[in-house]
């Protein structure tokens, strides 16, 4: 791997290193490691919502506003689901090819492998490859597409919940637990009918964390109405976690939180890779098939008898 | 709960226990071992394909089918996604609802709650509960989404993967890894264009296991052209898995790998929570914040120490 090339924000080493990570290449690790250093500098928004809402053209009036303002961006695109609906979003993504020929925008969609824990990692470091090729701003885009959502917060400094005025969708935003997660919410399409009606429902279930209320911007992206409205939240918005030991204290929870996941994946390897040697495994589950034992009686067991072994 | 309400065909006994299922309740465990004598007699057919492909049709007609022949009926409709799509496949739903009144037929949907691997466990037990509740033929329905087609081979007796004639299509099968999942193919809406090289394209790609060779049926959902000949397909299928040895290394092998999820399961939480109550954790992150380590390395470390700790 180009290395350096990458750090001087070579689009094509950025791509294939990308694709390493994407693959759980082991060289990855490597790449990580490497450009780890010369990451904390972008600044990373997340954006999430339903399909429809129009997530993708607002992502491409964010690139331009920052391109306006000499930013270079990196767009991450995230679908948790198969290759089928895959297709759908595809079409989405072209929207945003308008910025396709400038050298200082990176777009790159990103498909689950080995599940949202895979895509949740992958995605982390993703990010920390553009936040190290140079990228002022770093833009992850996830269809509303249920633990993905819970996922972005993790990772952005601003996560933006886009949503549309649409009878009977409120209730969804609670459900899908899009309220917990906003920091900034975006009413878009917001000449159409109900568009206040949102606004007045968002802002009861609003919840202020860590000091931070989460603003509300009314948007209409196709027109770019409201675009620059939510540009100013976001810098809002970066200007506050930017400050000193509250910044810290939240970096040091989610570097724990990701060593935490990465601890306990390593126990899982280590575990299933004793079981696979374990005769105890058929035998015990031959009692299962003949009834004489239930599955979580029987897991209770062996993993008994497999920790003794292991600990001994 | 009432175990013996439920081993009786009770459906709202058999509600009730699936919603334990569902919420990952303490008192499942003691439901599932109380039931689990009773278990393994149903048919299980796993349906997936891509959204649109009429999956919800086709399982309305194979319910016709079954009902006709007097036999009883259980439905699990898997849905992996968030509350936001879970609208349009409710809407799916509707079309079995002809079914709905009828006493010998229980229709659930299920939604994904802590990810796809709690659905998994959790589809594996809701199963279990229908079969003992004395339903002949149990149907998993799930969307094609990612992981979720991959996990319904696990559970079901007869996969059956639905396809429709549409250019481009075919690639998309082959990408989301269908034809390795596939007991039977069915091509549906087979009054389209294109059908025929459908059905060509799906023998070329046809994989043969254990003896088996996948059969494709055309059928016309919405008709009922074909069903006939996909419900001939699934009772040879039923033959086939029923012969002696060869059934009970199946078995054995399935009841294995969900005991090695459960035992890993055990050790991941056993590992979290030795995690939470050491401050190794802090400290080693606070070192990867201050980019002295980076997070691979910094997960290496912290699972020595506290494997070393946990051994001790």
């Amino acid at each position: 791997m180009a290395i350096s090339s990458l750090l001087k924000g070579d689009h094509r080493a950025l791509a294939k290193a990308i694709t390493l990570i994407e693959n759980n290449d082991p060289r990855a690790a490597k790449v990580i490691r490497n450009v780890f250093p010369y990451t904390g500098r972008a600044f990373v928004i997340g954006v999430t919502g339903p399909p429809g809402a129009g997530k993708s053209t607002l992502v491409d009036k964010l690139i331009a506003h920052y391109r306006h303002k000499s930013k270079s961006v990196g767009v991450l695109a995230i679908d948790p689901s198969s290759a089928f609906t895959g297709g759908a979003l595809l079409g989405d993504r072209v929207r945003m090819q308008s910025h396709n020929l400038d050298p200082n925008v990176f777009i790159r969609s990103m498909a689950s492998r080995g599940g949202v824990g895979g895509l949740a990692k992958a995605t982390r470091n993703a990010i920390r490859l553009l936040d190290a090729s140079g990228k002022d701003v770093v833009i992850v885009e996830t269809v509303g597409a249920g633990q993905s959502e819970v996922e972005i917060v993790k990772v952005s400094d601003a996560t933006v919940v886009v949503t549309v005025p649409q009878l009977g969708d409120e209730v969804q935003i609670f459900k899908a637990g899009l309220m917990e997660i906003g920091d900034i919410f975006v009413v878009n399409k917001a000449d159409l009918l109900g568009a206040d009606r949102m606004v007045t429902y968002l802002m009861s279930g609003i919840i202020s964390k860590e000091g931070w209320k989460p603003p509300i911007v009314k948007t209409n992206a196709k027109t770019g109405e409201g675009v620059e409205e939510l540009a100013m939240a976001l810098e809002k918005r970066k200007t506050f976690i930017s400050g000193g030991k509250q910044a810290e204290k939240r970096q040091t929870e989610r570097i724990s939180a990701e060593l935490a996941v990465l601890v306990t994946e390593r126990m899982s390897e280590t575990f299933s890779k004793a079981l696979v040697n374990d005769d105890e495994l058929e035998r015990i589950a031959k009692l299962v098939v003949g009834k004489r034992m239930d599955p979580e009686t029987a897991a209770k067991k062996l993993f008994t008898k497999l920790w003794k072994k292991m600990v001994a």
